[in-house]
């Protein structure tokens, strides 16, 4: 079992994302962090292996972030770190690694300082106690390894947001789940993680799409044989069909070079031509049937 | 361990999702389906306790439809049933429980009969081999339990779509991964399911949303003890901020009245009224900072 260190330290490879909220899976909600962070993923060359949905619920926080930290190297959590009594997302994973919570003082100077005093609470004082207070607190008490570094456990990616990345276990980065919170401190992630992928410069994976007007069932024989070719070279082929309208393949990879040269052979294999955005040739009412 | 046959026939508490995409994970397709299927639950009042995107990878595809074929009561699978090489989720799912693929002659008869002539495909003939008649059939060819009823385990839920509903181990739903289709074969699939759910009604949950203006700070207190007295009758409380926006806060239950006759304490509590939909009382530009 690798230290918390360790995982704090070592090449990142893999991701996955781990989006905490019954409002998701109760239909309120569509979640798009998790696609955020996939396109933030793919433009830094870092494979997204996993991501899962989850209820607010200890158990099933606890058993996730476990299994997560063990397998992937990079792990988002997103949502559960309000102050309200539904957001638990702090204490599970304080219990998952068996870390307590603690005031973290930096954070709590940072909300202090930059957090707006709310159009509602005209009167409120961080120096006298309330429940609104309370419930402040509740988001800078935080899980901590007293045993570590702590400006490993807690950084602060925006200058303008008191937020903290609280990571526990070296790999977990708990993040807020309101969509500009979450797109913005992921983002801020960056130049600390660059410098750990497996490519440092993180100029990320090359993606072409090729449309083709032909059926899948007549494409496949071809594609089956360009993968198994390219498959041992870095290069994925996929194939997707759209509803009444041409299919797309794609190919994906870490040689841009070498995919460029392979463009003009997979238009000849599939009477398509290179597009720069999925479904930009649609025909309006579409044009054919699915097979 | 339950058989197939006691899977396919007990009550259905829980639910869960599954999402095989490459192209999902690679940031490439926004993942639309699980959060059809997460309103769609709600409205049946099926509790969906987990969503999760896999990558098109055997291994991954098996250790995850056997859990969770284990764990809920109704599992659903989206992607990779289509004919080319990238589609591996029937023959991954049949090795996930030992399953022969077998030519399945109703949905090979359906196929035949419902999928038009695609336009490419002027001189397609189902009686003469070729490659694109192979890719064809790898779509027909399916984990079939031999010892079991089979039409327990190939439902085809419209009239119009040739594409069978493969059902494994009893609980395992194999759809595709194209929204239209995922969309119809879903819905088509509520008649099957209503006689088996908790409320047979098919009733579903109801939810209740109550805007508020006040920090979530502020509502933090009233809302911790209303939920503790609500809880144990059955209804969840939910509070979301949003970005510079006015909060939500959510009741969600099975009693419709219970949670009627809690609406004017809530909008007292949090100073908030009832709005039929997220942000529908939105100011332009926003109003208030987040805290």
């Amino acid at each position: 079992m690798a230290s918390a260190d360790e995982r704090n330290s070592r090449t990142i490879h893999t991701a996955a994302c781990l989006i905490i909220g019954d409002e998701v899976l109760g239909g309120k909600t569509v979640d798009t962090n998790s696609a955020y962070m996939a396109k933030w993923c793919f433009s830094l060359g870092l494979s997204l292996k996993r991501v899962e949905v989850i209820e607010d619920d200890e158990s099933e926080i606890i058993e996730a972030v476990r299994r997560m930290s063990d397998r992937y190297d990079f792990v988002v959590t997103s949502g559960g770190i309000g102050p309200t009594h539904d957001d638990i997302t702090y204490e599970s994973i304080g219990k998952a690694f068996s870390l307590p919570l603690i005031l973290n003082e930096d954070a709590y100077a940072r909300m202090k300082k930059l957090s707006k005093p709310h159009p509602s609470q005209p009167d409120f004082s961080w120096d006298v106690d309330s429940p609104a207070r309370q419930a402040k607190l509740r988001m800078v008490i935080l899980p901590t390894d007293e045993a570590r570094d702590q400006s490993k456990q807690f950084l602060f990616p925006h200058e303008d947001l008191w937020v903290p990345v609280n990571v526990v276990n070296g790999n977990v980065h708990i993040l807020p789940g309101v969509p500009r919170l979450f797109e913005k401190l992921l983002d801020g992630l960056k130049p600390v993680l660059v410098p750990r992928l497996t490519d440092p410069e993180g100029k990320g994976l090359a993606r072409v799409l090729i449309s083709t007007p032909l059926a899948e069932s007549a494409v496949a024989g071809f594609l089956t044989q360009f993968a198994a070719k390219v498959g041992p070279k870095g290069v994925k082929v996929g194939s997707y069909p759209r509803w009444e309208q041409n299919g797309t393949v794609t190919l994906v990879g870490r040689d841009q070079a070498y995919i460029e040269s392979l463009v003009a052979e997979v238009e000849e294999g599939v009477q398509g031509k290179r597009v720069a955005l999925e479904g930009e040739d649609d025909v309006a009412g579409g044009k054919k049937p699915l097979e």
